[in-house]
């Protein structure tokens, strides 16, 4: 699956992880993060997203939600992608 | 969990069974769904919906994509709220 710069899938990894990732692209001056999730990892996408807001709080706003299906590995998976904006 | 009119809460059931129950809901009449899925439904939420989408392609628009957490049993847990309406 193609990855686009500041896209983090979001999978196997623990939602600590991609929280701790997600913020420090952030900080070192990210304006934008996509957060996907596909398949059984939607919720856990959406996990990352609340733990984030619960961190960043104002600092981050939600720009877009958009769901949809792609195919992969010849099966029809559903997947999420939440568009974060950094908020000055 | 309160439950709104024609809000379809997704969990133990089939997918299936959801994308019937919430056809039938527009066939007589219903001019609005709101498709929601907790904590690890929150993926078969979105699978509800590509389904539905599926079966009744333009007859259907998604209208907006909502995503927090709330408290549930003492533990916080992610959802998703989307909310389908009917086409003319």
């Amino acid at each position: 699956m193609d990855k686009k710069p500041n896209e983090v899938l979001v999978s196997i990894k623990n939602v600590e992880d991609y929280v701790l990732e997600i913020i420090t692209m952030l900080n070192q001056g990210a304006e934008e993060v996509e957060i996907k999730g596909v398949g059984r990892d939607i919720g856990k996408a959406v996990d990352v997203y609340n733990m984030i807001l619960d961190k960043l709080g104002n600092g981050i706003k939600l720009d877009s939600v958009s769901i949809g299906s792609e195919n992969r590995d010849k099966k029809r998976l559903s997947f999420i992608l939440l568009r974060v904006k950094k908020v000055y």
